[in-house]
């Protein structure tokens, strides 16, 4: 059974076609940033927002060195995304918690998170998905988990559906998916 | 995002192949113990258990309409399945819940699954996976999920991975998944 990071990855590949615009509303070190990069190839874009200039460089760095140039990176919160981008998205993708190797004390937060999802969903074309990927075993992590149950389940569903994925038998609280697919224009 | 029984079926296609022997745990109306049935193919075999006259007779016919003979219908509960299977196995499905167009009141019942469960794993083979479809929104349904959830959520990490598949914004209870995998043999 694929493990969550090439699961979140599944999900979007099944759904995003070349020339797409798509975000990666967490960059931190890059890796997903770079994934959608080639997802969506040169005639697409990506929007990478990361509130940390540490990862905004990483991210930076990791996509020069593999030649990407279709990806506009923004040092700012993804709770703006509506600042940044009014274009209909195919996906968009999140890391929930801190920073690998960077101050574990700057976490995603829960109301901010919540924002972002809320406008992204506008901006979701029918049969886009936004992935979550919910690191929780943080401080503050638990909070952040309810909350996005929370919302997500409540979410109608005549015009999404929403999927979690999770292993429920490790120890030290992996990060699971909660996938949210657009079945249906909500305007 | 595949639908819960198509991904059950994911689930089990992946690691079952032509020759080898499953498992339909709860024959039902029979429509998985015809899809065990062509999944391994006449060089295959299925045992298929029901504590159903009715079920049972509904899958003889189903499999007989579509020429499947590779099948053992067996009226008994799924417990005791180890008086009728020795050989590994590659896989096995349950549906949990109550007969569809039977009698409401007769139930799978928590004690029987696990005892089920546990027996299974000892025949699986290495890579093979279990899967439970659960229904849980009938009387004593809660309770067998709750049951199943506990004994997947303290199942060894070294030799088992569960997975949850789970839609979680819809009313009404509906089904989901769990799968084990056997990821190393246990003795």
């Amino acid at each position: 059974m694929q493990k969550i990071i090439p699961y979140a990855h599944t999900i979007l590949r099944e759904v995003v076609d070349k020339g797409e615009i798509v975000i990666d509303a967490t960059c931190g070190n890059g890796h997903d940033t770079l994934f959608l990069s080639q997802l969506v190839g040169h005639t697409g874009k990506v929007f990478g927002f990361d509130i940390q200039e540490q990862a905004i460089n990483q991210t930076k760095n990791h996509l020069q060195h593999h030649q990407c140039h279709n990806v506009q990176l923004i040092l700012d919160g993804h709770e703006q995304v509506k600042h940044y981008v009014s274009e209909e998205i195919a996906g968009a993708i999140f890391n929930l918690g801190y920073l690998p190797k960077g101050d574990h004390s700057i976490i995603t937060k829960p109301k901010a998170t919540i924002q972002a999802i809320q406008a992204l969903i506008t901006l979701l074309k029918k049969k886009g998905r936004i992935v979550l990927v919910v690191y929780h075993g943080h401080t503050g992590g638990a909070e952040e988990k309810q909350a996005l149950l929370d919302y997500c389940t409540q979410l109608d569903q005549q015009y999404f559906q929403v999927l979690q994925y999770q292993f429920i038998n490790q120890v030290n609280n992996p990060p699971f998916i909660l996938a949210i697919e657009k079945i249906k224009e909500t305007n």
